[in-house]
């Protein structure tokens, strides 16, 4: 059947949140823990209460809102996705998975469903690497991809921890409770904008994804020395700007050399020290960006990568410390969770095609506890993490159509 | 005649400046108008009011502090520098001239010396270029190389014009009054540290600045288009940082095929947006200095730079915007000041060398105005604009005895 899915909530819970920022709009910041993440987070449970579901948080602030089924006793099935931003970017990466689940909830409600199994909205906190360097922290705690000491040793760009953090925003349940054990749900779906321009240019209202790219990360700390930019003529000079430019050409270079069409790699962060226009720069800070659907070919950009830093570095005498901030390994979607998806596709009478994920999602770490796979809607022209991210609310609701659904089918 | 510099004066004063910084020891950050820049003139204005000078601050904040002499109505003669410090520099770069003008006259006062023509100290405001852009604010304004117009239309990195900013610090006097009148001063004296090895090098106490290098900075805005770093595929980016990591490296190249092996060229800002390590990078901002002793190098390189951002910004489909922030010819140093330090180093029995400041000073403007020249003291292994930047306290007291000694005979 088709569930009728209200286009008027989904869209004011959207603006809503949108207007929960630190930067003005069109642009959205939502840095984990900040001020906008928590009156975003209030805005929620307040909707989550109101639409009759049980609310729990753990410690790093995982949300966690149910409705319980007639066997509550069962495995309950999950669905939902984050809502921080990264700095001056978009409305609907994350979000719309969020407001998603909640609308999918109350349209079953509304149509009178009774599921067997209890449906739960799962808000993750900090998909986004941008305070703490490591991406789907939530998830990743959740799934036990990361431990309590892990996560106690992490610290942001202010030196602050995570502990503290996380304190600060009223979150202090102990974090060995954070995981959660494989079988505790039993499908978890995450309806996502498509971040790429895949869709679109097909013309097709629904992605069913198949699998999740792999990402690695890498950060990469540059000391040269510093001095006058008058005084100090260029031969030996060992400026730390000019080896960390010659690293973000050479990863540029190594990404459109590893022989997979699919391989990207980006410095999407650069630091210098001290960043004065007459001081020959003494220090970099670069964060590197790495990905492929498959992880070979991305294992082998990693490899020229490092490489190439330490070649250029011995070269341009500058010393330099490289950290892992993760590399994990891709996701598989779950046949059983694909097929009620695409029973869900025939059934609401919307095309539909498989696809892979090029960006990675709080899926990639569910998928490791319970079986998963992720809905896409279109959006324009492929863009994303920018403030002109657009997906239409006309395929917003076929989207969220597609995801109740589907709950409804795996509910029982 | 040898007049008596106390040492410990002058590192009293050299420590306490030091100490007013909004960076942990050792480093030092002073940037104008600033709480620790308004802290240290504080301190200063009282080291003078006991010195028994007369105080006189202008609308931008330039310091002068008169010891009148017998005949008043003489143009006085002139010594300072500044104390503005780029981020996490050292305490020597600036200061070193300003209190060693301060002691010089006590030390003249103590040796009962009365002057026909006064003396003054100058505190110029914010020789560094790190907040407004501008390299030699006040003496720029000083001598009439910037019109009030033009101070009124800098702004800071944060939006902040300097209109708003000087009001803040209680510099409210009328900018149209900052500019002084050729003949004013009868001569100018600076005191610096070398921020180069070459007095180091040689065994050298004393350098005598015969001319000053020519600088030019232009700040460069790149806007590229952002996206997300695992989504957006190679073929077709518009990455803003890889642009400038290309420029950067061209600007290093200019300055090496300059033909001049006293050509510098540095990239010493580079901020990208978002900032993210999984954004392409859509903005950013360099600024970049390229400096000789002569000019024809200085402009060759000039022109090297910016037919390479062209080429590099064609071919990556990048917009940039070019702000030529400054390019003042070089200056010479006047032979009648001069002559009056090559005395005094003889007075003394002090070594000296003749030389050329490859960093720019106040001088360079104040030489727009009146009979200018320097005298460089060494610092350890040529460092500066760094937290280890060193200079002996005996270098200093020598300095600081040339300075009294060129002064005396300058003013009679």
């Amino acid at each position: 059947m088709n569930y009728q899915i209200d286009s008027s909530e989904l869209s004011a819970d959207l603006a809503a949140i949108a207007a929960y920022s630190s930067s003005p709009p069109p642009g959205v910041t939502r840095i984990v823990y900040s001020e906008a993440d928590q009156h975003a987070r209030a805005y929620l449970r307040e909707r989550c209460r109101e639409a009759g579901l049980e609310l729990r948080e753990d410690g790093l602030g995982n949300l966690f809102a149910r409705w319980i089924g007639s066997e509550p006793e069962l495995p309950a099935v999950a669905s939902g996705s984050h809502i921080d931003a990264i700095p001056n970017s978009g409305r609907y990466d994350g979000t719309v998975g969020v407001v998603g689940a909640l609308e999918a909830i109350r349209a079953l409600r509304r149509a009178g469903v009774q599921p067997r199994r209890s449906i739960e909205l799962l808000l993750f906190t900090s998909e986004e690497p941008t305070r703490f360097g490591v991406g789907c922290l939530g998830s990743r705690a959740l799934s036990g991809a990361l431990t309590a000491e892990q996560i106690q040793s992490l610290t942001d760009g202010e030196g602050y921890s995570l502990d503290e953090a996380r304190n600060g925003a009223g979150f202090s349940a102990p974090l060995a409770q954070v995981q959660l054990p494989a079988g505790h749900y039993a499908a978890f779906v995450e309806l996502h904008i498509e971040q790429g321009p895949s869709l679109e240019t097909e013309g097709l209202p629904i992605g069913v994804v198949r699998a999740i790219a792999a990402p690695a990360a890498i950060r990469l700390v540059l000391r040269g020395q510093g001095g006058h930019a008058g005084a100090v003529l260029m031969p030996g000079r060992r400026d730390a700007l000019l080896a960390g430019a010659e690293i973000a050409l050479a990863v540029e270079h190594a990404a459109l050399a590893s022989g997979s069409p699919d391989t990207v790699a980006t410095t999407g962060y650069f630091r210098i020290e001290p960043g004065a226009v007459n001081a020959i720069p003494s220090r970099a800070v670069l964060e590197i960006d790495i990905r492929d659907v498959a992880p070979e070919p991305r294992d082998l950009t990693l490899e020229a990568v490092h490489k190439a830093i330490d070649e250029i570095c011995g070269r341009r005498f500058i010393e330099y410390e490289l950290t892992l901030l993760n590399s994990d390994p891709p996701a598989t979607c779950d046949p059983g969770v694909i097929e009620a998806i695409v029973a869900a596709c025939h059934s609401t009478g919307l095309a539909y095609q498989m696809m892979v994920s090029r960006a990675y999602h709080d899926s990639l770490f569910m998928a490791r506890i319970c079986p998963t796979a992720m809905i896409f809607v279109p959006c324009k022209h492929g863009v994303s993490h920018r403030p002109d991210e657009y997906a239409s609310p006309e395929d917003i609701v076929r989207g969220t159509a597609v995801l109740a659904e589907t709950l409804a089918r795996l509910a029982g």
